[in-house]
């Protein structure tokens, strides 16, 4: 059963929990005798971070250790195992959510489904774990760079609240300079595994690529001509995916997000001595999740993509 | 890579082209000593089969052989192979398609993936493969029912459309019954896993879990009571999973799909010479995929549960 | 869990009971536009068949039926089915095999992993089972050969034993011509994973590559000398593999198998009543299985190999 | 492609080059709410380290740092993550051997596969990559008690040298108290992944599992009587284990490894520029691995038995 690994030519699997001793990940799989730009993935790690009034407030200066397969700043071939430290927490900060189960996290679910939790700030389902996804993926994305392909994303809607409360949105997602003829039928779409990855996300709730989905065959289909000896779609509704396989066409989706359930409003609850109560979360937490998450979605699309080309 | 093969405890490997010897598959990893009902098996195809005027009117009165992992009609913990002769085609019937590339089906693109294809009917890429996932999807509703879980499909939308064109639509989804604590974090989360299985269904183009997306965290939030002993949930937004793992509560979703490609109208394309033509696709084809769709997706449902059961 | 699947590249998933409908199996991610020859995969499949006095008389004439991904004899890239028929047999041929649990065989261990058990001839357990690893591992070997790799199979040792009883010997396998480079550590050294795939051979016990062992170090090791501007190994005790990766030079191996467990001498056992009986067991059976697994180790060597190749 | 993970549901991914930052690994799928003895795990890891003259003399007394899964000692359910530091080395140390291809390593087959290797101490190819394993192993020990099977490992064969020169060994190994029914055919059967388990191992050459082979089936079989109503086998040359699956009887097999290729004697070889060199390997080395590598047996054995075990 897959848990906390994803990919198979590109694999990376992540570890840590928010409040443990560190976040980290292995990357296995990526080429050898790759120059890494650390740079780069600082700046995908700040574009994470958070920056705006109305978002999470926790400083994260985040940096990275590199514990192996890189030599002189070159890959190995070898596992890329790297860690980022957590920050000191006073052991009173989270004690009083020892017992409560908060509203929409994975409270309950993670104690059901493992019988303990780590309940200080979310443990491992905290959306602090994507750091290590942010990290790999941003190797992915300098590799397939050098292959001619660019991920951009975009926040289409957000949506306006009072403080203390919170809202969902979406993230639109752009792929450029994927080739034709990438991905595997049946059970290997590349769509399919776009979707997963994304999904794989905290709060992301859905996936859809393409457009014009309720027009009529007529004016959906792709038609397509060639000109000056190329293959040129009239339009590209399919979203640069058929039968699960590129069609060099841009690939591009909307990801769905669910509000923050982190709110500053007493919200009713339970314990685990099976107590009702009343709950409200303190801290400063995402009014949205949904810029930081985008960052994540092209971490994400970059593995998967990357997986593909292998 | 994944290819032809979905899960890991129960693990479906489908095969087929629409119009080679025969489409199957085999099951590996359904538990032994289930005694199975063969009716409901053909009850599933039944219901996956062209009934109403406006889809397919191509006669699928299929007819199961059962090659191996069941003896007396009971499961023996072997791979249970199943096959689904195809009916006999004149030669001629697909010859004006073997060298034309039909807009928004997957012709071109596994042609640029293979360097080869079977064009007689779609080949692998065809609606037709999914016969497989019915039957195996028949065995896993069969065993999901003795856990107490039962699976929904509606079809919320479809929309009208003039003779020779199609359309598109949406696929309600409602599982009943999953326990709480299923499921996986970070990369095995059961909506994830839902989305990529549902999204391998021919045409699929989305899925979205729960309910309730655009409202503030104050209205979105599930809250919870304790009622004579039991834990309540005061709303279901959540769609029944958090944090990848089962709440106890119902598990919903949306798929959305593309209107069928195949149309009786006029369109641009090109060849395998590379030459402009106009297509008129002939026969009798689904006006909307949605209904027999929706068969196809209470299979992927039941085969992605029970491999979270097994 | 890993059941009846084997590769991950090229992908072999086998059924099929000894005594059931069919033995088959499903032959995932082989190359596309591959002209098979189809008398090649007679010639195996003959070769694994009895013909020599002392070994099984049971006619096995099988007819390979190939049920999906190949077209005009050239192969689609997706996934190639092929089924034998098993021969029909009396109901009563094997009832009195039911109740008793034979020694040395898996009848009692199938038992307690499933609760039930196909007795008919050894069920899943049966050596019959290969058949299907013969009929894709000569596809393997047909693709192997388009690159310079081959592969001989000797039988180095067999030996005597009066009427009735049996004996069981080894196989020595020497696989020319695969390049420099291929393997991967740590999980994946491609010794270990053929060791797997020989020892799931029914019967085998025993895997050991290279020679030597041993010798000192300083007898044992291979040195090297470049020699017209290529590389000269000295000897090659490491049979072709170093750290899990082929060094180009011979990969060699012997797989040691057990005596064949059906004899025709009484034994002690029990049956599923928990009494003590004594059986002798009828029919004719090999006397030993090395000549027939050697067919089966090539087998199993060239889709292992290929797997690495794609 | 496997890489460097092994097991499925209880999956163990080591990092880490000899001479680089540092080793570790990710065990993930291991239950919940385990307490974990540490003091076993220095327990393990000083039965691995180098104790006797002549054997490396490399200190390495290692300190185990837990970054994830684990909270107040207790198993979370979630990944554990553990990195052992590297000590420091003087960047000269190995400059020697950055152009030279030491015989019967793995320097030049991974020059080929990656086109770089690490060459400080072997980097990946290292022993020194096993720690991750011991220390893993260590926890799967520990759970494995907990269901009553324990794992014995002697050194069967060493064998005298002179000094400066190397010797291989065997290992012999015995797990007692694995309750019957444990494994899967066709392609999971239990020895076939202990064999590839164990030959992971480096300079691991050979598997053999059960004894009595060379004899004739009528001495080989185990014959079967019931004794006070249990099973009682009259003989264990299966090495407990029938068709992959566990009788219950002890699983035993022997393990054969290569001498040591660190050797202090000159032996030829190349460079990289393709020269004809001679090389006198200079530090302490292991004049045999086998004591060392019997620990590694153990661990490999112990997290490849717990795998079928969840």
């Amino acid at each position: 059963m897959i848990l906390n690994t994803i990919g198979d030519r590109l694999r990376l699997t992540t570890f840590g929990e928010s409040h443990g001793v560190a976040i980290g990940g292995v990357l296995d799989g990526f080429p050898s005798r790759f120059k890494i730009d650390f740079e780069r993935v600082s700046e995908e790690l700040s574009a994470r971070a958070p920056q705006m009034e109305g978002e999470t407030m926790r400083r994260e200066d985040d940096e990275v250790e590199w514990l192996s397969g890189i030599m002189d700043g070159v890959t190995l071939g070898t596992p890329i195992a790297f860690v980022v430290r957590n920050k000191k927490h006073e052991p009173g900060d989270y004690k009083e959510l020892e017992h409560v189960y908060r509203p929409s996290h994975a409270d309950l679910s993670y104690q059901q489904r493992y019988g303990i939790r780590d309940y200080r700030g979310g443990g491992r389902a905290s959306g602090r774990e994507t750091v290590a996804r942010v990290i790999a993926g941003a190797l992915a994305l300098q590799w397939l760079e050098t292959q001619g392909v660019s991920i951009k994303v975009d926040i289409v809607e957000a949506g306006e609240v009072s403080h203390g409360d919170s809202i969902g949105g979406k993230v639109r997602c752009l792929v450029n300079g994927v080739k034709a003829g990438i991905g595997n039928p049946v059970f290997g779409k590349i769509h399919a595994e776009l979707a997963s990855a994304v999904l794989s996300i905290p709060a992301c709730h859905g996936f859809e690529y393409g457009s014009g989905l309720s027009l009529p065959g007529s004016e959906y289909n792709d038609q397509m001509r060639m000109e000056n000896g190329r293959i040129k779609y009239l339009s590209n509704n399919s979203g640069g995916v058929l039968g699960g396989i590129t069609t060099g066409e841009d690939i591009y989706f909307t990801a769905v997000f669910k509000p923050t359930p982190s709110i500053q409003i007493p919200q009713q609850t339970i314990n685990d001595k099976g107590e009702n109560v009343t709950i409200t979360i303190k801290g400063r937490h995402d009014r949205s999740v949904v810029r930081r998450a985008s960052v994540v979605v092209r971490s994400m699309v970059a593995l998967t993509i990357m997986n593909y080309y292998l």
